[in-house]
Formats: C-alpha cells, structure tokens, sequence
C-alpha cells in the first residue's frame, strides 16, 4: 500500500492528522492544498514531505496554462517557494524541490515537455523512495537480533513514506526474516504520532508493539526491557541528528544504558555541508501542547514552548542506515569532508 | 490555603481529577470515601495521602459505635488495612497509619479518651506537614540563585500536601525572599500533574511558568534553559529516590548536562531501612495511557504499560531537602546507616 499515490493531475493521500479514527484519502489538486496539508501535518515525515512537495510541483505544472516556457518557469518557480515556506526542518523537502527545479530549468523543449518532464521527475521522486527504504530494511536488519525489543520514537513508517519506512523498514524486515522482535513506542507528545501511527501500522501487519509515555523511556531501558533504539531523521546534518523532538532526551538515556541508537533514513535526508548551528528547528503553534485532540489540558493562558524537533550530536549515534549500507561516524565523517571539498 | 480540612466528622478536600477546569470541594464523612478518593486520585502526593489517611482513620474513629476498647481498635485496624491497600508506593501512607495505630495501641482510657486521641493524632500529622514544608522551603531556598530557571516535574506542590508543597515549597520561598525565578514544568503523563496542578498553582501565585511536553526536557537542558532541578518524591530508600514516572529520566538527562538534581521531601517520606529492589512499582491501569482524558489517543487494543512511579538511583541526586536541612549523598548514607544499627 503507497502512503501518496499521483493519478492524471490529483494527488490522493491519507490524512494523517485523523489516524487512527478514521482513514480518510484526500485528493489535491493544486500546489497550494498540498503546502496547506503539509503545513497542517495531515502530511508529515520528512520523506513523505519531500515527495509531496514534488507533487505539488507536478500539479502546477499538470494544471499550467503558461504560453512559454519563461511564463512556465516562473510558475514553478512561485509553486516552490510556496513549498519551502512550509516547514523549514526536514531537508528532504528542498531536496526534492531543488531537484525537480534544476531538471525543468536545464531541459530543452516546449511547454509541454517541460511539462512532462516535472511529472516524470516528481514520479520517480516516489518510485525512488519505495525502492531505497527496502534497501534501508535489508541493511538494517542486519543490526537486529532474534528476540529484540527494539524502541523507537514517533512515526519514521510507511505513513512517513511512500512505502515501508524507514526505522520501520528495518523492523520489518526484520520482522520478514522470521526474527521474533517485540517493538516498544512512545506516544511522541504533543502530535501523538506513536501512539496514533506508530501503534497503527505496526498492530496492521501483526508485529508484537507495546505504547509508552514518553517519560517512561528511562524506566523501560533501567529495567533492561530495550535491546535497541531506531529512529528516523528529518535530516542528518555533519554533526548531529535533527529529528522529532524527544529523540535527543531518547539517545542520552540509551547511551547512559549502553543501548545501541540507530538512525535510518535515506541519502535525501543528508544535509552534510551544514552544521547542527545552522538548522533551523521549526517552533509551532503553544496550542499542540496545551490541548491534546481539542481538549485543554492547562489552565487557560498558560506559556508554553513547542519546538518540533530537537539536535542529537553524533557522539551518541551508533549507526545510520541508508540505503548504502550501515553507516558508522567515521563513514559519515569521511563522506562530510568528501562533500565539503567537492 | 489548606488543601485538606478536617471539620466535626468531615474532611473535605479539592477533587485534583477535575483541576484546573473546576475547583470542586468534596466532602468524605467515611474511612470508605477516603480510601476511595486516594485510588481514584482525587487524593494525590505523598504527603497529602498520608494526611488523608490519618483523617481516614479519624472519620472511622468519629463515628465508631464501639462499646469498648476492643471492638475500638478492631474497627480501626480494618480501616487501617482498607488504607494501606490504595497504592503501594508512597511511604507516607503506610507512616501515618501505623503512627496513629501505634498511639491508639498505646494509649489507655475508654472508648471516648481513644477516639479522641486518634483524631487529635490525625490532625497533629496535619499540622506537622504544613509547618514541615514551610522549614523545608526555607532550607531549600539556600540552594536558588536570583535568576535561576528551575525545572520541576508532576506535582510537589500545595496540591501534594496540606500546604505550602515540598519542591514548589523550595521554589515560592525563593520567590517570596525577592529571587527572580522561573519555572518549567513538563506536562506529566499520563495524568497530566504538571500541565494541570503545577502550571495552575504556579499562575496562581503569579511565578513565570512555562509548560513543555515531557520529551523536551532533554532540549531545554540542551539549550542551556535549565539551571536546577526539584522534584518530589514518594519514598526515599537507602540507594534511590522513587518518584512520579518520568523523574529518573529527567534525573539521567540533568546528570548528563551537568544540571544540579534536588529532591525536596519530609522525612515522612523516608524509607532507608530498605532499598530500592524491595518497593513495589504500582502498575495502574493503561487506560490511563491509551486515553488522554476520556479521548483515545491510539488504536483500540494496543498493548500499554503504565508504571506511576520509576526509581533513581542516590548517584543521580546531588541534594535531598527536608525539614531538618539539606542532605548530601553522604549525609543520607550514614542516617540509614543508623537505621540499620538501631
């Protein structure tokens, strides 16, 4: 099952913000209501979002009635800053617009043409991620003992993705291979998204998943109950992790335990020109932690900070696993200063 | 403002379940209606259950219709046994009772003269409580610079105890003596303590207070937002402190950040002839985990663990503030030292 799927000029998605209630599909038809949807997280994950985001490009350009190729251009040009207005922290989204820019801005051709080409580029923006993320599982797996409880953070799934996921891509494949892991999620306050989409998909395909409270991390792992830790990444910059807030409070604890900390993600999430310093982490509304699904949960008028991400420092990352293989520090070390001097 | 109060045969207290959407006042004129408010947490906080409970056995004592001494205490032993199997943890519970069925035991007279002093006790344990918070407030103060940001956990405040509060007893002395603070306090899941009691108690004492989902403690502290910590606690052993869910976390991460970790508690909640490996962990309900008042959060069916309190370890705490001045490590280890030999 694809998380978003593109038909002649409509792109049809889940609305994640209702999981797991209800599963209701979304059809968008411009640019504009997928930067809304991102915005309002009914599509969230930071591959998903860079997916979206090419889609969104590819129905400007479906919908376009540009004359030239300038007026075109222009179009998409409008379209994409449109995008990376949405939310600034997963670098997977202005991966896959500056990818979808460059590719119409240096072909040849008729508006049409050019047309097709942003359709085609966005597509393959899709296909790609299905295919990388059982590339990331395969790897991955390799990590994972018969008989783990492996913990994990928020949603890095299929509903993150196109398909498979990818801290859930390793669980499933090792799931797959017949090795009898046990997973342990925290519900990921404030947007919930382990407990609603975590729980979901995992409980969907039959995999033994128990629910946290983001404060019982510590305890689970005092208790000896984690063998691992895998999360996701809303990007990998040269020196740290950026993803879901809670995720650093997760890897200190895992490393005052001695748990493995893994993180899975795919090349597109790499950002390793930059440092952490230079990432800025998305603040949202103070009304996503004072309320939980439309009901106050503090007095009226209370402060309340929402930062949506946090910054993990390498030193407490054991691995990361793309869709290359099990990264170490070391290889990510190397592949950073091989980037800085290109 | 007291939380508890004892008048002709009643108690009456504030239902902290509805707090802070309405201050509601019940009345228990019954060991049964005590008891029952203790297990629904209407009741809650170490001390104020201990309070709770001596009024318990003096509601019982009220209204004995005991024609002698014999009948008098059997009556009081049942409601005693009633009390002690609320909740496990919290060591006051179990101190209060056994002190008024030690002073009832040991006192002579006739039915009238015991039930006298059984309730004279109940309200003794009462007023200790108020004036032992304001001495711990006052120790505790020496340890707050002016400007400090504190972060605190759950509730360890008026609301916990019959007034005043043990860490929040800490943070309003300092306030009161002209210290320019302010507080964080993380939301506390699953019942929610810090977002509904702490941020309402704090407003209303017009100290700064800003509330943040339990998974960002490790950010903040990150940030460098964090200059100490006070938590509560519900039972002090020999090698650890056992505190709400969530505080051995926040205790890792402090330790981690070279953030000062203070626990601030009457020696009523003291327990050093045993250690930690011997307190039972109450393991309530998951519903209290899978709803987030009355709302489903995650699919129905997911398995959830729910363990109210978790345990941390003496190396993570720098300082125990209690009525008799601040504890050092050391200091503790030789009081259960002395415990053990007498």
């Amino acid at each position: 099952m694809r998380t978003i799927i593109w038909k002649d000029g409509v792109v049809i998605t889940i609305d994640q913000t209702i999981l797991p209630d209800e599963e209701i599909w979304i059809e968008m038809r411009s640019c504009d209501e997928i930067a809304k949807a991102i915005k309002e997280m009914k599509i969230r994950g930071a591959p998903l979002i860079g997916v979206a985001a090419a889609y969104g490009l590819a129905l400007t350009a479906y919908h376009s009635n540009a004359e030239n190729r300038e007026d075109f251009l222009k179009e998409i040009d409008i379209s994409a800053d449109m995008l990376k207005r949405t939310r600034p922290t997963a670098v997977n989204l202005f991966w896959a617009v500056d990818r979808i820019l460059k590719k119409a801005k240096s072909a040849e051709g008729d508006v049409e043409t050019l047309k097709s080409i942003v359709i085609k580029e966005a597509e393959s923006i899709a296909e790609e991620d299905a295919v990388v993320n059982k590339m990331i599982g395969k790897h991955g797996s390799k990590l994972i003992s018969d008989g783990d409880t492996i913990l994990t953070h928020c949603n890095a799934g299929r509903l993150a993705t196109v398909d498979y996921g990818t801290a859930l891509a390793v669980i499933r494949a090792a799931w797959e291979e017949g090795k009898r892991i046990k997973v342990i999620v925290d519900e990921t306050r404030p947007k919930l998204q382990g407990a609603r989409l975590t729980a979901y998909e995992l409980m969907r395909d039959g995999i033994p998943v128990t629910l946290i409270t983001d404060n019982m991390v510590g305890y689970v792992m005092f208790r000896g109950l984690v063998d691992k830790v895998i999360v996701g990444a809303d990007r990998i910059v040269c020196d740290a992790i950026i993803n879901k807030i809670g995720t650093y409070s997760i890897a200190v604890l895992a490393y005052e335990h001695k748990v493995p900390f893994y993180v899975a993600a795919p090349l597109s999430t790499f950002d390793l020109n930059i440092s952490a310093k230079n990432v800025i982490i998305e603040e949202r509304s103070p009304e996503e932690v004072t309320y939980i699904k439309s009901v106050r949960i503090t007095p009226p008028g209370v402060n309340a900070l929402n930062p949506a991400f946090d910054i993990t420092p390498m030193k407490y990352v054991n691995y990361i696993i793309c869709e290359k293989g099990i990264l170490s520090r070391e290889d990510l070390s190397k592949m950073a200063k091989a980037h800085h001097s290109a």
